[in-house]
């Protein structure tokens, strides 16, 4: 918890804030080991960042006195269209992209994605929430990722697809296409990245038809995970 | 398991290798759902990659006739130093520069590393070893990586870096540095990377002093497994 981040409920008056919940302070308690008078960074959920003053710290509360001072890091110019990963990673994909500086991301039905994942815990709207908000408090930023859940392939590409790419660079990650991943681009980009074991070469097609770009990563075949984090590291 | 990785003791003649090992035929059964006459990519250890062709299959044994054809794909051209992870994290990012073709690692104690990570079973050697071959088969990849540990971080600065320095370019990834991580380059590299909380002053003076140049990825602050893969990623 690199940042303390300031939800509407903590507030008490326009300058001070109350943090309540038990993640929050024993973080503060045990890792910080935070005592008054500490300066502590904080964020407002989807504004400001700047530092909170520690006035007082017990198993119940943490009170800050809150000065703002700038803007959240700026985010990475890309929706992410991600096949959906199966729970556990999910989990930790929702972390990564948040701290990478991800702000719209699509979680897609493919033919290789297990259909027992959507009925996953993990989909439920407060625990994407919560893995979102680590993300964000990891990486000192405040603005908040918006997902969708898109749980059918061939609705989602004829009638949603194209309102996505239109004004948008749109790039398909697959072993074997034929481009390498660019690097630093700066285009508003559309980034499709497939589950575990691909996307199937019918997905390819449609994708491609839509107007996307394939690109690859190299030889190796790389989880999801670390699939994502390299592309968005290398693209931006 | 991209790729089924023979170790010596699985050849029984020149062309033909048994597996045997519970891990191994369980996947084959029940994810590949192999059955004689399958191709599937096979590679040696340390060698060369090609395909096997499934000649019988139980629960007790996989025989493969093996007909290799290519070598394996380019190492990335880095020693990675890095601060020894959490246990958890630790069998992760074995896996993860494994897969992304890190073949030098060390594992260095740095102020914020605890010491009773260096405890952990994780860093037996058969543990090691274990999450290196999980990474070399998801990439498709033969050559192990070799692991060093150095439990301390003075006597290793003093005696042993400047050979790994010789030679090479040194980087040292730190929030807060003054250049930006470079992109795309080829130079042999030294690459340190902090523990969580990052490497304290004293460290990254020591570091500078021994020639390594300071490089960031901007403001956001990633966990050490996000941060290995995006520096990776975007260096080479």
């Amino acid at each position: 918890m690199n940042l303390i981040l300031l939800s509407p409920t903590d507030w008490t008056d326009a300058e001070h804030a109350t943090v309540r919940d038990s993640r929050r302070l024993r973080h503060l308690l045990e890792v910080h080991k935070a005592t008054p008078g500490d300066r502590l960074t904080v964020g407002v959920l989807d504004g400001r960042i700047g530092h909170g003053e520690l006035l007082s710290l017990d198993a119940d509360a943490a009170r800050f006195r809150v000065t703002l001072e700038r803007e959240p890091p700026a985010p990475l110019p890309v929706h992410l269209l991600l096949a959906l990963p199966r729970p556990r990673m999910l989990a930790r994909t929702l972390e990564h992209t948040a701290a990478l500086g991800v702000k719209r991301l699509t979680l897609l039905h493919t033919r290789r994605v297990e259909k027992s994942y959507w009925q996953s815990p993990e989909l439920n709207p407060e625990k994407i929430h919560q893995h979102l908000m680590l993300g964000l408090e990891q990486a000192r930023d405040t603005r908040l990722p918006t997902v969708t859940l898109e749980p059918r392939f061939k609705p989602f590409v004829e009638d949603r697809l194209p309102a996505l790419t239109a004004g948008r660079r749109a790039l398909i990650a697959h072993p074997g296409m034929a481009s390498a991943c660019p690097r630093g681009i700066t285009d508003d980009t559309l980034l499709a990245i497939g589950p575990e074991g691909g996307f199937v070469d019918y997905e390819v097609e449609r994708l491609v038809d839509a107007g996307f770009e394939g690109i690859h990563l190299g030889e190796r075949i790389l989880r999801v995970e670390t699939a994502v984090t390299a592309l968005l590291s290398r693209l931006f």
